[in-house]
Protein backbone atom coordinates (compact mmCIF):
# COMPACT_ATOMS: atom_id res chain seq x y z
CA UNK A 1 0.00 0.00 0.00
CA UNK A 2 1.03 3.34 -1.07
CA UNK A 3 2.05 5.88 1.85
CA UNK A 4 -0.46 8.30 2.06
CA UNK A 5 1.11 12.28 2.13
CA UNK A 6 0.90 14.69 4.89
CA UNK A 7 -1.10 17.89 4.77
CA UNK A 8 0.19 21.06 5.80
CA UNK A 9 -2.51 23.42 6.69
CA UNK A 10 -0.51 26.45 6.12
CA UNK A 11 -1.49 30.68 6.63
CA UNK A 12 0.35 33.03 5.01
CA UNK A 13 2.52 35.66 7.02
CA UNK A 14 2.56 33.03 9.81
CA UNK A 15 4.70 31.13 11.76
CA UNK A 16 3.73 27.72 9.03
CA UNK A 17 6.41 28.87 6.88
CA UNK A 18 8.90 27.00 9.02
CA UNK A 19 7.11 24.15 8.45
CA UNK A 20 7.04 24.39 5.10
CA UNK A 21 10.57 25.14 4.84
CA UNK A 22 11.30 22.35 6.74
CA UNK A 23 8.47 19.97 4.41
CA UNK A 24 11.04 21.49 1.35
CA UNK A 25 13.99 20.38 2.98
CA UNK A 26 12.78 17.10 3.59
CA UNK A 27 11.99 16.31 0.18
CA UNK A 28 8.63 14.27 0.45
CA UNK A 29 5.18 14.48 -1.28
CA UNK A 30 2.83 16.56 0.66
CA UNK A 31 0.05 18.46 -0.02
CA UNK A 32 -0.04 22.32 0.80
CA UNK A 33 -3.58 23.76 2.01
CA UNK A 34 -3.21 27.49 1.58
CA UNK A 35 -5.08 29.73 4.00
CA UNK A 36 -4.57 33.51 4.41
CA UNK A 37 -5.47 35.86 7.58
CA UNK A 38 -8.86 37.46 7.50
CA UNK A 39 -7.50 40.63 5.09
CA UNK A 40 -10.10 43.43 6.52
CA UNK A 41 -13.19 43.87 9.57
CA UNK A 42 -13.05 43.69 13.17
CA UNK A 43 -11.09 40.61 12.95
CA UNK A 44 -8.30 41.74 10.56
CA UNK A 45 -4.83 40.30 10.80
CA UNK A 46 -6.37 37.07 12.37
CA UNK A 47 -6.40 33.32 11.85
CA UNK A 48 -9.50 32.82 8.93
CA UNK A 49 -12.32 30.92 10.71
CA UNK A 50 -11.76 27.67 8.21
CA UNK A 51 -9.26 26.34 10.40
CA UNK A 52 -11.67 25.78 13.17
CA UNK A 53 -12.91 22.56 10.68
CA UNK A 54 -9.58 20.87 11.04
CA UNK A 55 -8.36 21.44 14.55
CA UNK A 56 -10.96 23.60 17.12
CA UNK A 57 -8.15 25.87 18.25
CA UNK A 58 -7.92 26.88 14.81
CA UNK A 59 -4.82 27.86 14.11
CA UNK A 60 -1.57 27.52 11.65
CA UNK A 61 0.48 25.30 10.66
CA UNK A 62 -1.60 22.09 11.04
CA UNK A 63 0.18 19.20 9.65
CA UNK A 64 -2.55 16.11 8.88
CA UNK A 65 -0.66 13.25 8.45
CA UNK A 66 -0.71 10.18 5.97
CA UNK A 67 -3.64 8.85 8.31
CA UNK A 68 -5.88 11.84 9.20
CA UNK A 69 -4.61 12.63 12.85
CA UNK A 70 -4.08 16.52 12.72
CA UNK A 71 -0.85 17.46 14.77
CA UNK A 72 -0.72 21.18 16.36
CA UNK A 73 2.32 22.68 17.71
CA UNK A 74 5.59 23.71 15.18
CA UNK A 75 7.92 22.26 17.39
CA UNK A 76 5.61 19.14 17.87
CA UNK A 77 4.92 18.95 14.28
CA UNK A 78 8.83 19.63 13.17
CA UNK A 79 9.86 16.88 15.55
CA UNK A 80 7.22 14.55 14.04
CA UNK A 81 8.20 14.98 10.10
CA UNK A 82 11.90 14.53 11.28
CA UNK A 83 11.42 11.68 13.04
CA UNK A 84 9.27 10.01 10.66
CA UNK A 85 10.60 11.37 7.04
CA UNK A 86 14.12 12.26 7.90
CA UNK A 87 15.65 8.44 7.62
CA UNK A 88 19.35 9.68 6.44
CA UNK A 89 19.35 11.35 9.94
CA UNK A 90 20.52 14.37 7.99
CA UNK A 91 18.57 17.21 10.35
CA UNK A 92 19.25 15.50 13.43
CA UNK A 93 22.19 17.32 14.17
CA UNK A 94 25.88 16.25 13.97
CA UNK A 95 27.77 19.07 15.91
CA UNK A 96 29.74 18.59 18.76
CA UNK A 97 27.19 17.96 21.83
CA UNK A 98 23.98 17.88 20.21
CA UNK A 99 21.65 15.88 21.42
CA UNK A 100 17.78 15.38 22.12
CA UNK A 101 18.30 17.60 25.24
CA UNK A 102 20.07 20.75 23.56
CA UNK A 103 17.85 20.39 20.80
CA UNK A 104 14.44 20.95 22.60
CA UNK A 105 16.17 23.28 24.84
CA UNK A 106 16.87 26.07 21.76
CA UNK A 107 13.45 25.03 20.18
CA UNK A 108 11.63 25.53 23.48
CA UNK A 109 13.26 28.74 24.03
CA UNK A 110 12.93 29.79 20.45
CA UNK A 111 9.10 28.92 20.53
CA UNK A 112 7.83 29.62 24.48
CA UNK A 113 11.26 32.21 26.14
CA UNK A 114 11.57 34.35 23.23
CA UNK A 115 7.84 34.60 22.68
CA UNK A 116 7.24 36.27 26.01
CA UNK A 117 9.18 39.51 25.12
CA UNK A 118 8.98 39.33 21.11
CA UNK A 119 4.75 39.31 21.66
CA UNK A 120 4.96 42.56 24.30
CA UNK A 121 6.72 44.12 21.31
CA UNK A 122 3.91 43.09 18.77
CA UNK A 123 1.35 43.90 20.95
CA UNK A 124 2.52 47.67 21.80
CA UNK A 125 2.98 48.08 17.86
CA UNK A 126 -0.54 47.02 17.03
CA UNK A 127 -1.88 49.17 19.66
CA UNK A 128 0.42 52.18 18.70
CA UNK A 129 -0.82 52.15 15.56
CA UNK A 130 -4.11 51.74 16.50
CA UNK A 131 -4.81 54.19 19.43
CA UNK A 132 -7.00 57.16 18.45
CA UNK A 133 -3.64 59.91 17.63
CA UNK A 134 -4.21 61.81 21.08
CA UNK A 135 -3.71 58.56 22.93
CA UNK A 136 -1.13 57.49 20.78
CA UNK A 137 2.13 59.96 22.53
CA UNK A 138 1.22 57.74 25.75
CA UNK A 139 0.66 54.56 24.38
CA UNK A 140 4.01 55.06 22.67
CA UNK A 141 6.04 56.13 26.06
CA UNK A 142 4.85 53.35 27.95
CA UNK A 143 6.10 50.73 25.25
CA UNK A 144 9.47 52.76 25.05
CA UNK A 145 9.71 52.44 29.00
CA UNK A 146 8.68 48.90 28.75
CA UNK A 147 11.25 48.14 26.26
CA UNK A 148 14.19 49.79 28.27
CA UNK A 149 13.20 47.86 31.25
CA UNK A 150 12.36 44.57 29.73
CA UNK A 151 11.84 43.62 26.63
CA UNK A 152 14.87 44.96 25.12
CA UNK A 153 17.08 43.62 27.72
CA UNK A 154 15.03 40.28 27.40
CA UNK A 155 15.66 40.01 23.84
CA UNK A 156 19.31 40.97 23.78
CA UNK A 157 20.40 38.57 26.51
CA UNK A 158 18.35 35.53 24.18
CA UNK A 159 20.10 36.78 21.19
CA UNK A 160 23.80 36.85 23.11
CA UNK A 161 22.68 33.36 24.31
CA UNK A 162 22.01 32.00 21.10
CA UNK A 163 25.41 33.63 19.40
CA UNK A 164 27.06 31.18 21.78
CA UNK A 165 25.21 28.39 21.24
CA UNK A 166 25.61 28.45 17.33
CA UNK A 167 29.36 29.18 17.76
CA UNK A 168 31.34 28.11 14.38
CA UNK A 169 28.97 25.95 13.49
CA UNK A 170 27.07 26.58 10.16
CA UNK A 171 23.77 25.88 12.07
CA UNK A 172 22.52 25.57 15.34
CA UNK A 173 22.39 21.53 15.04
CA UNK A 174 25.79 21.15 13.04
CA UNK A 175 26.26 21.46 9.21
CA UNK A 176 22.76 20.72 8.75
CA UNK A 177 19.76 22.91 10.08
CA UNK A 178 17.59 20.94 12.71
CA UNK A 179 14.57 21.42 14.30
CA UNK A 180 15.83 23.92 16.62
CA UNK A 181 17.11 25.74 13.30
CA UNK A 182 13.42 25.82 11.67
CA UNK A 183 12.19 26.39 15.11
CA UNK A 184 13.91 29.38 15.32
CA UNK A 185 13.27 30.95 12.18
CA UNK A 186 10.06 32.38 12.97
CA UNK A 187 10.86 34.49 15.91
CA UNK A 188 14.05 35.90 14.10
CA UNK A 189 12.47 36.64 11.36
CA UNK A 190 9.34 38.74 12.89
CA UNK A 191 11.66 40.60 15.28
CA UNK A 192 13.71 40.75 12.49
CA UNK A 193 10.60 42.29 9.88
CA UNK A 194 9.82 44.20 12.71
CA UNK A 195 12.97 46.45 13.86
CA UNK A 196 12.69 44.94 17.71
CA UNK A 197 16.15 43.68 16.90
CA UNK A 198 18.96 44.97 15.14
CA UNK A 199 21.00 41.16 14.18
CA UNK A 200 24.38 43.64 13.06
CA UNK A 201 24.81 43.24 16.35
CA UNK A 202 25.09 39.67 16.58
CA UNK A 203 27.12 38.69 13.76
CA UNK A 204 27.31 34.86 13.70
CA UNK A 205 23.55 35.11 14.34
CA UNK A 206 23.01 37.42 11.32
CA UNK A 207 25.66 35.12 8.99
CA UNK A 208 23.16 32.25 10.40
CA UNK A 209 19.80 34.08 9.29
CA UNK A 210 21.78 35.07 5.81
CA UNK A 211 22.70 31.05 5.78
CA UNK A 212 19.24 30.22 6.14
CA UNK A 213 17.36 32.38 3.94
CA UNK A 214 19.72 31.58 0.95
CA UNK A 215 19.13 27.56 1.30
CA UNK A 216 17.17 26.40 -1.99
CA UNK A 217 14.45 25.04 0.22
CA UNK A 218 13.48 28.18 1.93
CA UNK A 219 13.37 29.88 -1.46
CA UNK A 220 11.18 26.87 -2.56
CA UNK A 221 9.12 27.34 0.58
CA UNK A 222 8.39 31.20 -0.08
CA UNK A 223 7.25 30.67 -3.87
CA UNK A 224 4.74 28.08 -2.81
CA UNK A 225 3.78 29.81 0.08
CA UNK A 226 1.35 32.70 -0.14
CA UNK A 227 3.26 35.35 1.38
CA UNK A 228 5.11 35.56 4.39
CA UNK A 229 5.32 39.64 5.33
CA UNK A 230 5.09 39.89 9.36
CA UNK A 231 4.49 43.62 10.29
CA UNK A 232 0.89 43.34 10.28
CA UNK A 233 -1.42 46.15 10.25
CA UNK A 234 -4.83 46.14 12.16
CA UNK B 1 29.42 3.58 42.09
CA UNK B 2 26.51 5.20 43.64
CA UNK B 3 24.58 7.56 41.31
CA UNK B 4 25.15 11.33 41.82
CA UNK B 5 21.75 13.09 42.86
CA UNK B 6 20.23 15.85 40.53
CA UNK B 7 19.52 19.12 41.63
CA UNK B 8 16.95 21.58 41.33
CA UNK B 9 18.20 25.43 41.22
CA UNK B 10 14.43 26.18 42.21
CA UNK B 11 12.88 30.05 42.88
CA UNK B 12 10.21 31.06 44.83
CA UNK B 13 7.02 32.18 43.27
CA UNK B 14 7.58 30.68 39.74
CA UNK B 15 7.08 27.97 37.35
CA UNK B 16 9.74 25.72 38.87
CA UNK B 17 7.06 25.10 41.87
CA UNK B 18 6.12 22.06 38.93
CA UNK B 19 9.17 20.19 39.01
CA UNK B 20 9.63 20.39 42.39
CA UNK B 21 6.34 18.89 42.52
CA UNK B 22 7.49 16.27 39.81
CA UNK B 23 10.37 15.95 41.65
CA UNK B 24 8.44 14.87 44.68
CA UNK B 25 6.10 12.63 42.81
CA UNK B 26 9.20 10.61 41.33
CA UNK B 27 10.40 10.25 44.89
CA UNK B 28 13.53 10.17 44.14
CA UNK B 29 16.47 11.69 45.86
CA UNK B 30 17.62 15.26 45.01
CA UNK B 31 19.89 18.69 46.05
CA UNK B 32 17.11 21.56 46.75
CA UNK B 33 18.89 24.71 46.01
CA UNK B 34 16.52 27.63 46.81
CA UNK B 35 16.45 31.16 45.88
CA UNK B 36 14.57 34.27 46.11
CA UNK B 37 13.17 36.71 43.34
CA UNK B 38 14.92 40.36 43.86
CA UNK B 39 12.77 41.88 46.70
CA UNK B 40 13.24 45.31 46.32
CA UNK B 41 15.04 48.16 44.00
CA UNK B 42 14.75 48.87 40.39
CA UNK B 43 14.95 44.81 39.54
CA UNK B 44 12.40 43.74 41.95
CA UNK B 45 10.26 40.90 41.55
CA UNK B 46 12.72 39.30 38.68
CA UNK B 47 15.64 36.31 39.01
CA UNK B 48 17.90 37.08 41.57
CA UNK B 49 21.84 37.46 40.13
CA UNK B 50 23.22 34.06 41.30
CA UNK B 51 21.67 32.69 38.79
CA UNK B 52 23.65 33.12 36.31
CA UNK B 53 26.23 31.30 37.66
CA UNK B 54 24.47 28.19 36.56
CA UNK B 55 23.20 28.70 33.39
CA UNK B 56 23.50 32.29 31.36
CA UNK B 57 20.06 32.98 31.12
CA UNK B 58 19.91 33.10 34.51
CA UNK B 59 16.39 31.79 35.11
CA UNK B 60 14.72 29.23 37.05
CA UNK B 61 13.80 26.45 37.51
CA UNK B 62 17.27 24.98 36.38
CA UNK B 63 18.39 21.24 36.96
CA UNK B 64 21.66 20.18 37.36
CA UNK B 65 21.70 16.44 36.30
CA UNK B 66 23.86 13.87 38.30
CA UNK B 67 26.88 14.34 36.18
CA UNK B 68 26.93 18.44 36.27
CA UNK B 69 25.16 19.10 32.70
CA UNK B 70 22.58 22.12 34.05
CA UNK B 71 18.99 21.50 31.94
CA UNK B 72 16.50 24.56 31.38
CA UNK B 73 13.14 25.09 29.87
CA UNK B 74 10.76 23.58 32.43
CA UNK B 75 9.24 20.98 29.44
CA UNK B 76 12.49 19.58 29.00
CA UNK B 77 13.75 19.06 32.03
CA UNK B 78 10.55 17.27 33.13
CA UNK B 79 10.94 14.93 29.96
CA UNK B 80 14.19 14.52 30.80
CA UNK B 81 13.26 13.77 34.52
CA UNK B 82 10.13 11.55 33.39
CA UNK B 83 12.70 9.08 31.10
CA UNK B 84 15.32 9.12 33.26
CA UNK B 85 13.93 8.48 36.82
CA UNK B 86 10.51 7.15 35.76
CA UNK B 87 10.86 3.11 35.59
CA UNK B 88 7.69 2.11 35.84
CA UNK B 89 6.10 4.02 33.69
CA UNK B 90 3.34 5.56 36.23
CA UNK B 91 4.05 9.60 34.80
CA UNK B 92 4.21 8.62 30.89
CA UNK B 93 0.34 8.44 30.51
CA UNK B 94 -2.18 5.57 30.28
CA UNK B 95 -5.55 6.98 28.76
CA UNK B 96 -6.77 6.35 25.22
CA UNK B 97 -4.89 7.91 22.73
CA UNK B 98 -1.94 8.82 24.88
CA UNK B 99 1.37 8.87 23.04
CA UNK B 100 4.41 11.58 23.02
CA UNK B 101 2.81 14.05 19.85
CA UNK B 102 -0.38 14.61 22.63
CA UNK B 103 2.01 14.85 25.37
CA UNK B 104 4.43 17.20 23.80
CA UNK B 105 1.20 18.96 21.88
CA UNK B 106 -0.34 19.75 25.67
CA UNK B 107 2.93 20.46 27.18
CA UNK B 108 3.82 22.90 24.67
CA UNK B 109 0.11 24.67 24.45
CA UNK B 110 0.43 25.11 27.83
CA UNK B 111 4.19 26.69 27.52
CA UNK B 112 3.75 28.60 24.94
CA UNK B 113 0.36 28.78 22.98
CA UNK B 114 -1.14 30.06 26.22
CA UNK B 115 1.43 32.33 27.75
CA UNK B 116 0.95 34.94 25.07
CA UNK B 117 -2.34 36.16 26.01
CA UNK B 118 -1.09 35.29 29.69
CA UNK B 119 2.01 37.33 29.90
CA UNK B 120 -0.22 40.55 28.05
CA UNK B 121 -2.50 40.03 30.82
CA UNK B 122 0.19 39.73 33.28
CA UNK B 123 2.36 42.93 31.84
CA UNK B 124 -1.05 45.20 31.96
CA UNK B 125 -1.69 44.10 35.45
CA UNK B 126 1.75 45.24 36.42
CA UNK B 127 1.60 48.49 34.05
CA UNK B 128 -1.88 48.97 35.33
CA UNK B 129 0.09 48.96 39.23
CA UNK B 130 2.80 51.38 38.68
CA UNK B 131 1.86 53.71 36.55
CA UNK B 132 1.51 57.40 37.90
CA UNK B 133 -2.09 57.75 39.15
CA UNK B 134 -3.01 60.40 36.63
CA UNK B 135 -2.32 57.72 33.72
CA UNK B 136 -4.08 54.59 35.61
CA UNK B 137 -7.18 55.36 34.06
CA UNK B 138 -5.96 55.41 30.55
CA UNK B 139 -3.70 52.32 30.92
CA UNK B 140 -6.59 50.31 32.32
CA UNK B 141 -8.81 51.16 29.20
CA UNK B 142 -6.74 50.10 27.15
CA UNK B 143 -6.35 46.88 29.25
CA UNK B 144 -9.94 46.46 28.88
CA UNK B 145 -9.80 46.63 25.06
CA UNK B 146 -6.93 44.03 24.68
CA UNK B 147 -8.94 41.62 27.16
CA UNK B 148 -12.14 42.04 25.39
CA UNK B 149 -10.64 41.82 21.81
CA UNK B 150 -8.12 38.91 22.30
CA UNK B 151 -6.58 38.20 25.39
CA UNK B 152 -10.10 37.20 26.76
CA UNK B 153 -11.26 35.04 23.86
CA UNK B 154 -7.97 33.23 23.66
CA UNK B 155 -7.77 32.47 27.12
CA UNK B 156 -11.37 31.15 26.75
CA UNK B 157 -11.03 29.06 23.41
CA UNK B 158 -7.38 27.43 24.99
CA UNK B 159 -9.18 26.35 28.06
CA UNK B 160 -12.30 24.97 26.49
CA UNK B 161 -10.27 23.21 24.80
CA UNK B 162 -8.04 21.91 27.85
CA UNK B 163 -11.24 20.53 29.27
CA UNK B 164 -12.45 18.53 26.01
CA UNK B 165 -8.72 17.23 25.88
CA UNK B 166 -9.02 16.16 30.06
CA UNK B 167 -12.38 14.64 28.90
CA UNK B 168 -13.40 12.22 32.22
CA UNK B 169 -9.98 11.65 32.85
CA UNK B 170 -8.54 12.23 35.94
CA UNK B 171 -5.49 13.62 34.46
CA UNK B 172 -4.90 14.85 31.10
CA UNK B 173 -2.65 11.73 30.54
CA UNK B 174 -4.61 9.12 32.20
CA UNK B 175 -5.28 8.30 35.47
CA UNK B 176 -1.85 9.80 36.85
CA UNK B 177 -0.53 13.15 35.63
CA UNK B 178 1.63 12.82 33.16
CA UNK B 179 4.15 15.42 31.85
CA UNK B 180 1.34 17.99 30.12
CA UNK B 181 -0.15 18.10 33.46
CA UNK B 182 3.36 19.15 35.79
CA UNK B 183 3.27 21.88 33.03
CA UNK B 184 -0.14 23.09 32.78
CA UNK B 185 0.05 23.62 36.71
CA UNK B 186 1.91 26.72 35.90
CA UNK B 187 -0.38 28.68 33.95
CA UNK B 188 -3.38 27.82 35.74
CA UNK B 189 -2.06 28.45 39.07
CA UNK B 190 -0.97 32.09 37.50
CA UNK B 191 -4.25 32.98 35.40
CA UNK B 192 -6.54 31.66 38.97
CA UNK B 193 -4.14 33.42 41.38
CA UNK B 194 -4.20 36.79 39.45
CA UNK B 195 -7.78 36.99 38.57
CA UNK B 196 -7.01 36.02 35.21
CA UNK B 197 -9.63 33.12 34.49
CA UNK B 198 -12.74 32.26 36.60
CA UNK B 199 -12.15 28.12 36.76
CA UNK B 200 -15.69 27.67 37.62
CA UNK B 201 -16.57 28.21 34.03
CA UNK B 202 -14.97 25.00 32.85
CA UNK B 203 -15.94 22.07 35.72
CA UNK B 204 -13.91 19.89 34.24
CA UNK B 205 -10.45 21.64 34.42
CA UNK B 206 -11.15 23.04 38.11
CA UNK B 207 -12.10 19.28 39.59
CA UNK B 208 -8.66 18.63 37.75
CA UNK B 209 -6.99 21.51 39.82
CA UNK B 210 -8.39 20.50 42.96
CA UNK B 211 -7.20 16.87 42.45
CA UNK B 212 -3.58 18.10 41.47
CA UNK B 213 -3.51 20.35 44.49
CA UNK B 214 -4.69 17.51 47.00
CA UNK B 215 -2.10 15.36 45.76
CA UNK B 216 0.29 14.52 48.53
CA UNK B 217 3.64 14.84 46.08
CA UNK B 218 2.26 18.73 45.73
CA UNK B 219 1.76 19.65 49.46
CA UNK B 220 5.39 18.26 50.08
CA UNK B 221 6.65 20.65 47.08
CA UNK B 222 5.05 23.63 48.60
CA UNK B 223 6.42 23.12 52.28
CA UNK B 224 10.12 22.25 50.62
CA UNK B 225 10.07 25.43 48.48
CA UNK B 226 10.23 28.99 50.01
CA UNK B 227 6.66 30.12 48.66
CA UNK B 228 4.29 30.27 45.68
CA UNK B 229 2.84 33.80 45.17
CA UNK B 230 1.99 34.44 41.70
CA UNK B 231 0.73 38.03 41.95
CA UNK B 232 3.54 40.09 42.05
CA UNK B 233 3.97 43.53 42.98
CA UNK B 234 6.71 46.10 41.48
Amino acid sequence: MAELKPTLHHMNNSQSQRILWLLEELEIPYNLSLHKRVESGPNKSRAPPELKQTHPLGKAPQLETGDGRVIVESVVIARYLIETYDKSGKFQGDGAANDWIRDDELSNLASATISAPMSLELIFSLLTQSSPFFIRPLVSIIHKQLHKAFTGPELDMDLRYLSDQLGDQDYFMGSSPGRADFIMSWPLDLCTQNGFINLQEYPKLEAWFRRCHERPAWKRSIEKGNGYSLVFQL
